[in-house]
């Protein structure tokens, strides 16, 4: 399929009717059958009547579709098109507003403002590669990536020669960077994680053919210990690889870093036959600055630290960071000459904007700034479990957490409006610096109206929290 | 470390002074020290002066980085960390408007206009797990997604209801999940690639520990099927999976993915036993446009197709397209109740507004739009090939690409002015829609210019390219 042209010519603008390749004379494809019913046809919107919502295995429900229209041979003139589609992103706009305004459920802060870095929308900012080595492609935020690294690398207490890390695209792509580390240290080690650590964890176990062992929680949700030892001694002949977590996804529990650390060392496991990643997706940047938490730092045997970017800071689109010893990167590393660089990440082509949302928040708010807001949202997690508890509804708040787990309301429609994260009979809250203590109030009022009209006839109770919570904290017809 | 806080006391506003976990006093950790020397105090385009640039493993070197400075008590008084990051993105936004106008190297349309976007930057937009399935995280923007991934199916001919994919981070998440799904179909296959594939493919072969067979190429850039076919036969108790190139990495080459199936099906594997995912990154959505090119269709048995978003659409961040058969998802997939939502795709969260993009340039270009678009630097692409034989310089074009590959420059400063892309002697340029006759001649002219002093004196002789590009393509001293 080469060309196999020798003429020498003299080159010219080609006129536009040079065919090098003949072009399909008809580009639209014929249309697919619309079996679904919704699809082709589909508005904005349309999920939210239908009662379609649902986990279906093996179909793709079309409930939500924006589909894309072949624009007319008059479209420019008429505008049409142009006004049909400023109508949809004004409405998309909307809804945006709304949802943003009722959410409560997920560990993102909603509250920024990055309307100073509007002007760089239009650049296609790719970090290729290492953050530490120039690629030939100069679009690149480099210089605001390696700010933001050293930044945490300062807070996790990490020389600047020794660590290496980079800007990821979300807290899983941290997780699987960090576990696959841990696997090319050692190669036949053991993947220890709590149940209740976060599905990519277990997700990075089968995509990298890893050993996997799980082991039992608290009732606080974080890791067993004692159970951990056990699962130790029966497999003292393989190195461990530990998935730490710092904040649980349901409950926000903090696992004891130097618990697990001990109990790797009373099971025989001296510091060159384990490797510890912390899963800090949220608390591992509201942690450091909590006097009473267990310290998540370099200077214990720890391996690798992960936190999401667009959680606790902000940030238009997910993503995290991600540091690790610069000695353990070099297992994972090959030389790519394409992008004269050296490439160690997961994604090869990453997203050079988001460390630029990091970069101007970090600058403006600071240490301080960051801890004024943990202690904002710890006061503030303490009001809701409170109030909660005061209404008669079992309610959890772990002492190093934001997240207050709860009972789950029986409506699908008001756990869809507030946007709650549930799991089996417990939803939660997570309190972040967007929430205050006005949307509480508003949450629990309308929680504690709705309630009254879901268990009012005494044919249904409340469900009893005690397995899920511990018994102390159930208001459950036995417990209360 | 559970709260234990049983009491039902009148909750009201914490004042300012709770401290529920007592805060540590001082948030500023100790600052590390500065080994390498550029660092904490490095300023924005340092590099560009400096010599450091390279290759280096197992450092990480500041070259260039924006220290992230602590506020201020005063700041807000004084304006000054406003005014100071206010200079500091005007030099970036200058930066990018220069560096954007002198890129060639990479396959990046630069030219778009998201304008009418920007109004949805202060919203957290997040898809979380499976596109088709509602999350209860209410600010996403499924709808424009799977608007999208219809787009693509009717694409490459796939039934709606047949048809499983994602809107992803970037070429290598495409692939990335392409080849898991091959692995998970036949967990014992072989994958077999051809050398001049995208290095992922390979990073992915080590991340899944799969058995990797590299097969070899034409001088095209093509795999070499009778090779391919040699590995096969050798091979026959195990199932295939194969990374199709639909255009590599550096020359643009197109893989027959007829004549793949056909070496298949001769070395005695049926259909069951192979699986072929098509790494379309750039000519994914060219070669539908392309008459001659073989089709990427999935009324062959293919299991999967790729393609940047980045790349011809153009977009600000790196994203991508993956579609794959449905009945192959459910092999990966698993329930997730936490997000009231199945995952089976690599990264759990996924910026919302990389789909925006896209549903907003396909419907404003359609199909025909493209056709256009790929003419047009088809044409281009021609162009530039026949001015740089004309100049005398070794270059080569494949039929269906816009690929120019030529006689890598043999001053660095010039390379990295033009943003070129390099492996060993070769070097290339992607003619995308951002790329006019106009930048070329300004390209060319300059190169001729400098290429004249670099050859002068005769002690240099420009390099042979016989065995990268074809003794015909060549135009070294034995060749021409």
């Amino acid at each position: 399929m080469m060309m196999m042209n020798g003429g020498g010519g003299g080159a010219k603008v080609l006129p536009e009717a040079f065919d090098p390749a003949a072009v399909a004379p008809e580009p639209v494809p014929a249309a697919v059958a619309d079996l679904i019913g919704n699809g082709a046809g589909g508005e904005e919107g349309k999920a939210a009547g239908g009662g379609k919502r649902g986990i279906v295995l093996g179909r793709n429900v079309h409930t939500t579709c924006l589909a894309i229209e072949e624009p007319d041979a008059n479209d420019e003139f008429t505008g049409d098109k142009d006004a049909y589609m400023a109508g949809v992103l004004a409405r998309y706009r909307k809804t945006l507003t709304e949802r943003t305004k009722h959410h409560l459920g997920y560990p993102y802060n909603l509250d920024f403002d990055y309307g100073a870095l509007a002007q760089l929308q239009h650049f296609s900012i790719n970090n290729l590669g290492d953050p530490f080595i120039e690629s030939n492609y100069g679009v690149h935020s480099r210089q605001f990536e390696v700010g933001v690294l050293d930044w945490f690398a300062r807070l996790w207490e990490i020389e600047k020669s020794d660590y290496w890390g980079y800007i990821t695209n979300c807290g899983t792509e941290g997780n699987l960077h960090g576990i696959l580390v841990g696997r090319e240290v050692f190669p036949n080690g053991i993947l220890y994680a709590s149940r209740e650590s976060h599905y990519s964890v277990f997700k990075a176990a089968r995509m990298y053919r890893m050993e996997c062992v799980k082991v039992a929680t608290l009732i606080s949700g974080e890791i067993d210990c004692a159970d951990f030892k056990d699962k130790l001694l029966a497999n003292k002949d393989k190195p461990a690889i530990i998935n730490a977590n710092i904040g649980t996804t349901v409950k926000g529990a903090v696992d004891d870093l130097d618990l697990i650390i001990k109990t790797l060392e009373e099971s025989g496991f001296t510091h060159d036959r384990f490797y510890i990643h912390c899963d800090g997706a949220l608390f591992g940047l509201m942690m450091p600055f909590v006097k009473r938490a267990p310290k998540v730092s370099f200077k214990k045997p720890i391996g690798s630290v992960s936190v999401s970017g667009h959680k606790f800071v902000g940030c238009p689109m997910p993503c995290g960071v991600q540091i690790t010893r610069m000695d353990h990167i070099n297992a994972l590393s090959r030389n790519v000459e394409y992008l004269a660089s050296r490439d160690a990440t997961i994604m090869g082509s990453r997203n050079g904007h988001a460390p630029i949302f990091l970069w101007y928040t970090l600058n403006r708010k600071g240490y301080k700034g960051f801890q004024k807001e943990v202690q904002k949202c710890l006061r503030n997690a303490h009001y809701l479990k409170d109030r909660l508890r005061e209404a008669g509804i079992s309610a959890m708040l772990n002492e190093l957490s934001s997240t207050v787990v709860f009972e789950r309301p029986s409506e699908e429609e008001f756990v869809r409006r507030w946007q709650l994260a549930c799991e089996g009979n417990i939803a939660h809250v997570v309190v972040m610096p967007s929430v205050g203590i006005e949307k509480l109030d508003d949450f629990v009022n309308e929680l504690i109206e709705k309630r009254s009209t879901w268990y009012r006839d005494g044919t249904v109770q409340p469900p009893c929290l005690a397995v899920d919570i511990g018994a102390e904290n159930c208001c459950c017809a036995l417990h209360k």
